[in-house]
């Protein structure tokens, strides 16, 4: 029988500990290459593949908004570092940093959300680890998810394959979760809410990561677009074009952002990929991507110029301004 | 120029958070396989082995202590894992979430240790993410570590494979940790300082995992030597008995436990293994560690008789007591 609330004693390596363990997390996360007794899993990995990991720490407030929790953020922003390399997510690894007094019922429907959301993406939770920090010393629960997956060793893509023309599409609209997280913060009255687009994107990774002509992807996550852009800008020494007229933002997360001063272009993302491909593959990628869920609204949003390195942003008034790299941050602890 | 301190904006995506990864972590954590900039690292993994993958949050508070600190704790934690479950270590990822307002020098200190460490454990950092929490949400730095070594298809160790007549094997003192981290807390003022046996146990495992007659190995963490006495127990149905005479406890931590009474079968070790094995196994197990650095003081501490799941202590004064599973945690975030 678990207690209403965590103790400091479910992470003390004893009786409460492995009770939280199985009731909580082995009963959600059971899959065959799980056994809580062993301090290693192996791992089947097929020959001839090239395994990658990925890791990701999840500090997020609130711990559940619309569209998502920790738990289902944990692993879709794991999952898709895999997909976006070219890699198909398989496995993930599982640490809880859990504070004294977190409530039970809300721990076990975030183990849920994440369990549900490794189903969805196919990947099998293996190993984990939990603590347990005294009251004030942890904002309710932080979560560390490492992912590995498999991909074919001939599959490079690499921010270093950018040519001047290339194409810079997005597979859907930006800054969803940014300002699903921050409405669920703060206590604003704002009609026409705002889901996170928390998410795997596999399958927008998957339909793509073989075209000739497919450069690189990333998901623009913490910093949003505008820094993805910044990172290719600077790695391939181009200038990154983007047409304020053509990038996807939701009615909704425009107005807030109007409202309150934020640029979407910023705005964390948790279910997009921005890919840069060759102008020919440019145009099978958002055919691809027009017919998945989450691609529906895939667009062509810039370009990719010889230029000094930087991000300029083609407004719709005809004008031009820099997105330059982020300083402030507008919404800390979205992700 | 990094800041005197962590801020938030060393985690939001941006350039502080680029210079922190790059003048902190990158710089002493560099390696062939670490490029920052991308989501996800290759693992060259040798064909016909298996991957086996481990996972560990630490809490520890302080950070530092005499004999490590919370980045020497989390790569010898992760890569003990894989080493007593019979797997060379290869790789860790790592994530760190950092409190604002952490020391920037006490943060350097510490991945300076976590990369002597990794460096004297010859694991490579592949992987890794940072977040920052707002001031009073952490305790400093937390860390996950996630570990992937390898090992071949035939070696298998395993609770299962316990023996009714096996002998149980620790290879050094017991409660190290625990006491050092303890005695860093409080402001006590003992004489004999314990330092921590924080350390990599790859030679120690290493030397013996294809012994013939070698059942289970297993590092006495959270819990200690009387929690995994009690996993054993439970999982092979078996008693295990120990001998009080027998478990090598320095004189200091002896002393210290008395004074403040603490069971020094219950506190955590970070440098020592567990073996149970045939008891021929063992006496050539107890010379092999004998002549290893760390395995001076290995002995042979107890059996596996049939009987009740229990864990006996056989006292030093020819009396019996059950070492029951932990309820309340001595000391809790040693690790």
């Amino acid at each position: 029988m678990l207690d209403d609330h965590v103790t400091l004693a479910h992470g003390n390596g004893g009786r409460f500990m492995r009770e939280l363990i199985d009731e909580v997390f082995a009963r959600h996360l059971a899959n065959p290459a799980l056994d809580t007794h062993l301090d290693a899993a192996a791992l089947a990995l097929p020959a001839g593949m090239v395994a990658v990991i990925t890791t990701d720490a999840f500090t997020v407030q609130p711990l559940e908004f619309p569209g998502g929790d920790i738990g289902s953020l944990a692993v879709n922003g794991t999952v898709n570092d895999l997909a976006v390399s070219g890699a198909e997510p398989r496995y993930l690894a599982l640490d809880a940093i859990i504070e004294e007094g977190l409530e039970m019922a809300r721990l076990e429907r975030i183990v849920a959300g994440l369990a549900r959301a490794a189903r969805e993406a196919g990947v099998a939770v293996v190993a984990g680890d939990t603590k347990v920090v005294p009251r004030g010393n942890g904002g309710g629960l932080y979560l560390a998810t490492t992912g590995v997956g498999v991909r074919p060793p001939q599959r490079r893509l690499g921010m270093d394959l950018i040519r001047a023309g290339d194409a810079v599409l997005v597979s859907g609209p930006v800054g969803d979760h940014g300002i699903a997280v921050m409405l669920a913060r703060e206590a604003f009255d704002l009609s026409g809410p705002v889901a996170s687009d928390c998410a795997a994107v596999t399958p927008l990774a998957a339909a793509i990561w073989d075209m000739e002509g497919l450069r690189f992807m990333r998901d623009p996550t913490r910093g949003g677009l505008a820094t993805v852009a910044h990172e290719i800008a600077f790695a391939a020494r181009k200038t990154v074009r983007l047409m304020e007229s053509a990038i996807p933002v939701r009615d909704a997360v425009r107005s807030v952002c109007r409202m309150l001063g934020y640029d979407p272009y910023y705005l964390a993302c948790e279910g997009r990929v921005v890919a840069v491909a060759a102008p020919r593959a440019a145009e099978q990628i958002l055919a691809l991507w027009h017919a998945l869920p989450g691609g529906e609204q895939a667009c062509a949003i810039g370009t990719i110029a010889d230029g000094r390195p930087a991000v300029v942003l083609e407004t719709e008034i005809g004008g031009e301004r820099f997105l330059e790299e982020l300083e402030d941050d507008p919404l800390p602890r979205i992700c």
